[in-house]
């Protein structure tokens, strides 16, 4: 299968790493940041553009936009992992459109395009008979944790490489909300936006509110809610038990899915992190080999 | 699609219960307990049955045995739910056999016959064209806590009818052992048998271990392990991190998966319950429905 990856950041870096490691049946045929791109029908050398990368900061000749990658390079599948942008979606939204325009299957971890234009996007997809997955664009949110002021957890987490570019996502419940309305899109396909999510961040919270919360064997964490049958969308600092299993530390997400006759069922992992994201791209991307490609 | 149950204790009636009250498309030719059955090709009335089995502790007639109804009633699946025994599988080895032997598909919470006898149940299931699906035989494995000794916390979940009805299953990590076993033929299908696990229960575990836990932030679960490349089966209390998704509380069981780029991935849900449980049957059962007989 070929593919061609567009955005070098920590997701970009971790794909591109597991695709020269493995053996999965992936050659990538262009690549390209923000200052310039490669295309190569043969091939690229993914350990070399890497090391120029972090040489030099770009993967690519400036004269080779991304566009040109998108719209000229020979792949089967596009993988868009350019920052998340939650007002405009851009400029991963006009790249996946490009894509699914030639008739090519398309991988996302950016939430941007996902949460604004899901919806339109799908039926582009459908229409033209490929495929859009988005696995890694969900996977919670970041977390209120060990009585820090916001300030102190975000430079701690922004050290580490974790938090988002732009740290109001996180602190405001942004990047919850946006997740929030992916996952109620992907499951119950209902439409909603942003502005039906009833959001509160996390920025006002203090340490004396954590503490409070401590003696009642309880903590404080950022919860997304999505209640179909209450039509309600709702990020919020919540109250909850620590023996609770969504009560995750460090970089965990955790989620509750609220079922029927197996009641709650809670899934938690690694929510941050260029592997671990990076690893649900090529899951997208095994997906699509399977189903599509080797079946063409 | 027409089913018969074996077996009215919790799991059974849970299933019973279900199927009378959702739309399921599922209709019971025949049901039996150890104390007798029934068989009807129209439909028999789950209702009156739980109600029967309530008042009179039987289900049916004394006349009808369960063999009766593997070997005679008219079903496309046969729901095997009778008590677990570890060392023979009987007697719902016997009836799984018969019904794969009829070609008939099986889905059973049985976790002798699983453990015991699963690369011959799949040959025979695989040579007949029928499914034999087991997800309600593991969920995990009962919890040392609260600084509780076993009696007590034994007492305390056979009071709340979750405790496996011999309790040495549960304190000596033998529940645990089978289900770690189910679970490694399923994944890995290597054939290993309980001999090949390492076990040490929890019956010699006292409120003070626990205590002296405590004190480093820690606790004390019954944990098993499967590392494939180190050859290792392994039940055995274990001091854990409290803040560790594998901590949970009450009948709340809990999985991690280490993998290989997401890393640790945890999967929480309730171990215990004849709703619960029966949710895994159901499961099954509509997998059957929409894979097997709805397409013959």
């Amino acid at each position: 299968m070929k593919v061609a990856i567009i955005g070098m950041g920590s997701v970009g870096r971790g794909v591109a790493e597991m695709v020269a490691q493995k053996k999965l049946g992936i050659t990538v045929t262009g690549i390209a940041d923000s200052k310039g791109g490669r295309i190569d029908p043969d091939g690229i050398d993914l350990f070399g553009v890497l090391e120029k990368k972090q040489k030099t900061g770009s993967c690519g000749n400036k004269k080779i936009s991304a566009t040109d990658v998108v719209k000229k390079a020979d792949y089967d599948a596009l993988v868009e992992v350019t920052p998340t942008n939650a007002s405009t979606g851009e400029p991963g939204l006009g790249y996946i459109r490009q894509a699914i325009g030639r008739k090519k299957h398309v991988v996302t971890s950016n939430k941007g395009p996902i949460a604004l234009a899901y919806k339109d996007l799908r039926e582009r997809a459908k229409k033209n008979g490929v495929a859009l997955r988005h696995e890694a664009t969900v996977g919670g949110a970041r977390m209120a944790d060990e009585g820090l002021t916001y300030e102190q957890a975000l430079l701690e987490a922004r050290e580490m490489g974790y938090a988002e570019a732009d740290p109001t996502y996180d602190v405001q419940g942004i990047d919850a909300a946006i997740k929030l309305v992916i996952l109620a899109n992907t499951i119950w396909g209902n439409g909603v936006t942003l502005n039906d999510v009833n959001r509160t961040g996390i920025d006002l919270l203090t340490p004396d509110a954590l503490h409070l919360a401590e003696e009642e064997d309880c903590t404080i964490r950022l919860i997304a809610e999505a209640i179909p049958k209450k039509g309600l969308l709702r990020v919020s600092p919540r109250i909850i038990e620590k023996s609770h299993p969504l009560v995750v530390e460090g970089t965990l997400n955790a989620i509750t899915i609220e079922t029927d006759m197996a009641k709650q069922i809670t899934l938690i992992g690694k929510g941050a992190g260029s592997v671990e994201t990076a690893s649900a791209v090529i899951g997208d991307l095994l997906y699509i080999r399977d189903r599509y490609v080797e079946r063409a």
